[in-house]
């Protein structure tokens, strides 16, 4: 499984079989666990494969636009990280929508624009933000907690999480993989350093599983209640759900629908998907970027061209580049840059041998 | 597609005569004028009629959930004012789409609520507004400049209008119907009296539309263009369009897309269907009460019964209620209320005999 | 302090005392520890102190509006719950900014309300919501962390938290009192019952404690770093803090700056100070009431008036009333009520000898 | 008052002289009007003389932190166009506020960067959003109707507008300087070209000043009240107001109070002080940009360097550029680009002979 996530699974087939190793309900039926790095990972329960199959089923005759490509795996659970999932379960509008609406606003000027894919560009290019918005993606995401608080600070979306106040959380936390057990950056506050090797490692590694394991068992006998619904002591009350909460460890996996518009997932897209990110977020953010391609492929690649892959350059670094064009000598001193602005200038144009 | 549209309250006879009497393209047809207050009518374009027709006739299949209903009338021009329409051009979800957000945030909780009509009734009963933000609308809709103004205000949807910097607006200004040229009303700044009458009324007319026709007519020399695009005078220049747009008066056409999600949609017809909204914007909302209806009935019926037909009370009004209830005596000066509190208090519960 | 809390502090005196046992800041300060609950509460931190005093310090001469309330307990650490605190540390606008811009809206019109709280309850009462966006509050708030994630679903602020993924969260997590420490309701999912007892009482905050100083210690093991800032171990890396941080339990302490307009301040106390509201954000929400009639009286008058003691009802429940009024017989059936909504209205008005 | 007003860049005389030209309240006082190319300008009344002057009077006291050059023109009218104006009546925050919340968010990972100018252009270049939008400041602006609407797309701001519902809007209209009167581009749709000159000139500006003055004149006659509150015709009743206004061109002048925090309106620079936009509305975000230097220096630096003179540049672009940093050849063919992308790389690094 962790080859496939991020580069999305590439046919209905594989996704199937993953699907079969997640859950977003309670209830669990029990089925042989997998394991992983000595974690048995949650499967899907009955009620849940039966939801799903009901999902796809359906054939609905409408005269709106469709996309075929994201028809094809809607409602599907792509698997993200040991426990989580993406879900396309609803959208509105394709390409054509974007270039519906750009040439209701520009009229007979969008003219000289002759096709789609140069309309898209053209608005991608000048920052036309309101045709984008034309378009909206809904989620069903089941992701770590602590990745939940970061993803959330993107304020222009919908969202309905599953509330812990209500119901009792499944018992699944995050665990990284031993490759992705980094260490702090020494030179880069937020970044990650080298991979934790060997004792260290599994020291680690077990520390995150114990704590996780004992809150979790905690939360049950605070609660009451086993994650399965039954009791634990028919003469004692449980605990509010909305207090034992509280002692859950921050990989706990929650869920929720997440809709937003074209042009905000983009935003969020460009920031999650960026190797500043962090490795958690942008598991997530990758097979969203498969999601996308699927659904509006034109303004995929426009994305891909203009935001991800460009680059802005400031006042100053104009000059510094003009002057490299031109031949001529430039210095740090002469530039007015900082070192680190030197350095993210030298490195976006792949001048290695000029960083300092 | 002209049988289905009569589903706006008069006739579908009456709804289906004025479709035809609507554009929203340039390039206008010749075909014979349809008068009413003397007012020549615009008539729909031969590529307005293909586009409709393209639209309308086409079948996918998806996956996704429909709203049956609201499937008949998507793409309909719905008339509005004398040059005006509302169209629905998508969607997204229907009522199940509410009830699945609510039950995954409030998983085992919701089972207490046994039926979909009962769960979307106490969302909205006690402001739960997430779970209605999962459905999303999107409208075509002609309307004038200065109801435009208005409506925009609603800053939680997304837009893309006509822009006159591009192109020409169309030759279609708004004129009451001699039954809605109210006067100014004495006792209310912004509300209005009488109906004005005789030789007043046909004055206000003469003003309003010859005003709109000379200001448009000089637009054309300004632009040194007409509105089927003919160039006037090949000898001259033509003012740039953003700046010659200045001259047109607030009642001349514009268009836009307009698309938000059902909470925002609701907000919007709160305030707008109300009897307190002026007369030309409550036209588009009470068409669009009715695309509400046919998109998620349910829905529709909590919305009436809670916003639209409820009432607020404040607390001192709660407890002159109170005394009403206990049949104890309770004046004005006793409620604290202000004498514009206590008559619009006792106008909502019909005490008329009470107010003062 | 306790009994302080949520009652808001009356003296500045008060306030002062209280301030000495919270923190913001790490590298605490070695003062006496306070206890309860045989927990030890955190203390300022000497650089904190300073922050304080330096901020109070400074007087400059301004030609905007003050609020004098405001500024007498501006930068102030208000406690709320054991290691948080609420501080305002900057405000745009008063009571009389909203009056300026609803009198620019509406011109001479409002010159029939001839007050500036006439027009304030006028604008309260009728919905007029853009006047009150008018003003800006910036908050200063140290919360558990599970009560962040109820309050960042008001999107409508502008956040910026403290970020585990640069630095090292502080040792200070949540722990009720024992009067807080509810049992779940057996009649309302969301709800709390009775208080836990005895045996089970002391169970649970042991938990609770264990837990949380376990995950902390491990979590510092994990970075191979005290919350000091000192090296557990030379020899070793430490694990990535944007890792680390996901073995916290959920009442581990965050802080943020959080700004928001009044109008959507009051959205948020209308939701979060009400009785169904989570305690514990209630008791923020319970501070931040009384910063607000601090800084805008009037408008905190109509407030209390029309949002938090007013009450909503249906149009069904207005046909109710309206028979109750006439001394006429009605019964749930007729009402066309549900029995929750029946006892909604019933309890609304205190007329309990009619709920069933 | 009239002292203070000259901060703006060019001279106070200047300023102060148009200070005196401009309104925002109705009622007159009958000075000798100034006229430019032939138009009488409104000139201030002496209600507004005085609320300026009372506004500007007050000194209060704060603990709250101040920003010296903005407190010098806080209130000030500056001249926009031939009627507007732009007052800053409102602010909250400095750049040290930016600073403050940078700090909180990122704690001790903030320490490399030593200088709060060191952080904030820090944050600009790395698009950190957050810490910008805790500074909030508030405009009053008196502007062209067809101004406003295409500022009020910018959905991110608090705006209260002078309602023609209930008021009588002020008879005061754009009409350009003749330098001012451009063209139709003929080779951009949405572009000025060469400036209209002799005769045509004098039409245009003709057509626009008696169009003006003639629907407001009938505006005048359907409300039947004068601009001044003196009634027409006692025998009659007026047009309601909110119908009444439908009658106005769109270059008359309305004025809103607009809010908006500090990385929204840059937002709004960036894109209305852009040499793309209209000429109109960047007369105004060219004074806002004046507003912003003086109310927080650093970030406006910043802003001019990495978002204003700064360029992006797109993945293929950055291939050209790379390969004309080498000094390899390069053609339109080999690189992928549009002719109008090759056009827009090139001339953004004044590569003018590379142009096609």
């Amino acid at each position: 499984m962790v080859e496939v996530v991020g580069t999305a699974p590439t046919s209905a087939m594989v996704i199937t079989k993953f699907v079969y190793r997640h859950s977003w309900k309670t209830n669990l039926i029990n089925i042989k666990g997998i394991t992983r790095d000595s974690i048995t990972i949650m499967k899907l329960t009955k009620e849940q494969l039966k939801e799903i199959k009901n999902q796809q089923s359906q054939t609905n005759n409408t005269k709106r636009v469709i996309s075929p490509e994201l028809e094809k795996i809607l409602y599907d659970a792509i698997p993200a990280l040991d426990h989580g999932f993406v879900r396309v379960v609803d959208y509105m509008g394709d390409d054509t929508s974007i270039v519906q609406a750009a040439r209701v606003s520009y009229g007979k000027g969008t003219k000289q624009v002759s096709t789609d894919s140069g309309l898209i560009k053209y608005l991608m290019r000048h920052w036309h933000s309101t045709p984008f918005e034309m378009c909206e993606i809904k989620y069903h995401i089941k992701l770590p907690i602590f990745i939940a608080r970061q993803w959330i600070r993107h304020r222009t979306a919908n969202v309905n999480e599953y509330s812990a106040r209500y119901s009792i959380l499944d018992k699944e936390f995050y665990l990284p993989t031993s490759e992705n057990l980094a260490a702090q950056s020494t030179s880069n506050r937020q970044g990650r350093g080298n991979v934790l090797e060997g004792d260290q490692a599994k020291e680690v590694l077990k520390l995150l599983k114990d704590d996780a394991e004992r809150t979790y068992a905690n939360y049950e006998i605070m609660l009451n209640e086993r994650y399965d619904g039954s009791t634990i002591d028919e003469n004692k009350k449980g605990l509010a759900r909305e207090l034992a909460r509280m002692n859950l460890t921050l990989n706990t996996y929650t869920q929720w629908y997440w809709k937003t518009d074209l042009l905000n997932l983009m935003n969020f897209l460009r920031l999650r998907a960026d190797h500043h990110a962090q490795y958690e977020i942008r598991v997530y953010a990758d097979i969203m970027l498969d999601t996308l391609k699927k659904w509006v492929p034109i303004t995929y690649e426009a994305f891909m061209d203009y935001r991800v892959g460009g680059t802005e350059i400031s006042a100053k670094g104009k000059l510094v580049i003009k002057k490299l064009i031109k031949g001529e000598e430039i210095s740090i001193q002469d530039s007015g840059l900082s070192k680190r602005e030197w350095n993210e200038l030298m490195e976006a144009f792949n001048l290695n041998d000029k960083m300092i």
